[in-house]
């Protein structure tokens, strides 16, 4: 009989940590016993995997004792804290959180991309960024046939980002609006946490994601820029794929679109020729029929695990160069769904 | 004493019609009278310029008779129709809608950018699309500092670009959505009046404005790249500046947002250098302040006249590249101003 793991889901109460139960559930991972942890103030809620109540516990170091695999989206100060602990008992970690991400010693893994930089794991793994990773989806197996050498993106990303307040505080917002009140006020925790001013998401745009960096770029637009190139080239400072990013908050709530301007080696390339590449790629699906109206679009990708790309298009002035359009659930194949694939690739792999 | 003229507003019932009303009332304009002009449909409604009563006239070619100026946001085949009649009882036009922007003998005028085009017209100014206006609004003075070589741009648009009924419809939609209710069936306008499918704007992203066109763009994206050549090159398939486009529609009423990246001549040139252009640009407010989080949103630049610039960022992998956020009211600067301001501009140079 093959292996069963004692699996702890650790900030199983949120957004991406509900989704991680149910993203275990119709997974391959053979599972032995589940631990849901959280912070005391959620300790003894119930939640449910496979028909089976379960009380979220206390997330403390002893509650790894004896845990083979954690999945973890509780913020990245408790990975920082808990995940060491979670190894020196024993555990493989893959992390949601950006904790660990540019650590040297830690792959960054989107398993389409470099499944392989999972043998190098020493009992963490983390999981990009929600934007990088579907972004990358889309363009490894361009680069895997083309080359690539420069990529431009501008992102529409979602309030779920931003965890389930900031999903609540958008539909709040909407409402207050639309019965003619101020909304002004109802601003408490976007465009991010981690800042001192709050402003309305509902029918406006919010050209900030997390905090900004002394070079003017955000962190989200940092993590865009150095998690691809630690994803694809294995060195977040490479130079051979040039990547800028302009991430915007958008009054979506679940799924992120992005609008990928990217050139490949090849200038001879074709539309025709990506289309072809992407329609069999891992993970990808090809949503791109614009005569008869067909690309991707955010209320239809939630739930998805999938990347759906579309809008393809040739820049005429550039050849090599294109334009496309990428949408993903950022809470699936960005978050819950591609740190539960790590850990089945872990398995699959005989990894730990 | 000054010419006054007898001035008619063509669709002065939709959207950008009454705007035009109120942008009119504020400008330097000397108005002897003022005709409001729209379908048989909305004949007889009543409408106020400068605290008057006007009764809204079927607009017929005989109702050009007299008329000096006419401003026009009909639609195109309204325009293509009316227009030539009112040239021919002696008016001078100036359209927003897309159906004498390409002609050769038809300035397409925004006075920030081309004032001077204006002195070529032959009857008819057409005004160019929303998106493209706050987009040159933005890049122009920062092409007569450095030359530009490179324009990729990604648009966020409101859903009042596609008129009145368009934004009713997102308010509708969000409401909807908002009680548990399916969506889909909302969906009557948007993407866009002219194509077969319509799809639900509300807590979504449409990456369709406009129909398609044989490459694959839309429309919308097709006059962004043909409009920003015609007016910062006076030709629209002009090669010295590159221009590539992706349109989406989001989930916003009023003003849209734009990611422009951009290459400048000059490899040389600073963040700091930008800035210290556009502070003084006309038509432009910089809003540039990340340390304060102070940068454009929609919500703050209804109403407004301005285009709004920030979030601006040197691409630190291509010298002489740059990011940058750009917002404006659509149906102030991206038309009724821009119809208005050119209006002005006329009759400033003395040129009907």
């Amino acid at each position: 009989m093959s292996k069963e793991y004692n699996v702890a889901i650790l900030g199983a109460t949120g957004a991406v940590g509900t989704r991680m139960i149910q993203q275990l559930e119709q997974s391959t991972i053979p599972v032995k016993s589940l631990k849901l942890l959280a912070s005391s103030r959620s300790a003894g809620k119930q939640l449910q995997f496979k028909g089976q109540p379960i009380t979220v516990e206390e997330a403390t170091p002893d509650a790894f004792n004896g845990v083979d695999l954690v999945l973890s989206s509780a913020g990245g100060s408790v990975s920082k804290k808990l995940l060491p602990e979670a190894v020196k008992r024993g555990a493989v970690c893959v992390d949601n959180t950006s904790a660990f991400r540019m650590e040297p010693d830690v792959p960054l893994v989107v398993p389409e991309v470099n499944e392989e930089a999972l043998k190098n794991h020493h009992g963490i793994v983390a999981n990009p960024n929600c934007s990088t990773i579907q972004m990358v989806v889309a363009l490894e197996p361009i680069r895997q046939a083309f080359g690539l050498k420069q990529v431009i993106v501008s992102t529409y990303q979602a309030a779920s980002g931003a965890g389930q307040s900031a999903l609540n505080e958008l539909k709040h917002e909407a409402q207050d609006y639309l019965d003619g009140k101020d909304i002004q006020e109802d601003a408490q925790i976007l465009p991010t946490k981690g800042d001192k001013k709050h402003y309305p998401l509902a029918f406006n745009l919010l050209p900030q994601i997390d905090v900004f960096e002394a070079d003017d770029y955000s962190h989200e637009e940092w993590k865009m820029i150095h998690e691809t190139k630690k994803i694809m080239l294995n060195d977040m400072d490479a130079g051979d794929i040039k990547v800028t990013a302009t991430c915007v908050r958008v009054p979506v709530l679940i799924a992120h679109g992005e609008s990928v301007y990217f050139t490949v080696d090849d200038p001879t390339v074709t539309v025709d020729q990506l289309r072809e590449v992407l329609q069999g790629a891992p993970g990808v699906t090809l949503q791109d029929d614009p005569a008869h109206q067909v690309y991707p679009q955010p209320l239809n990708a939630v739930g998805k695990r999938d990347t759906f790309v579309g809008r393809l298009r040739a820049d005429a002035e550039n050849p090599g160069s294109f334009n496309m359009w990428v949408v993903a659930d950022n809470l699936l194949k960005g978050a819950a769904w591609n740190t539960v694939e790590n850990a089945e690739c872990l398995v699959k792999d005989g990894l730990f």
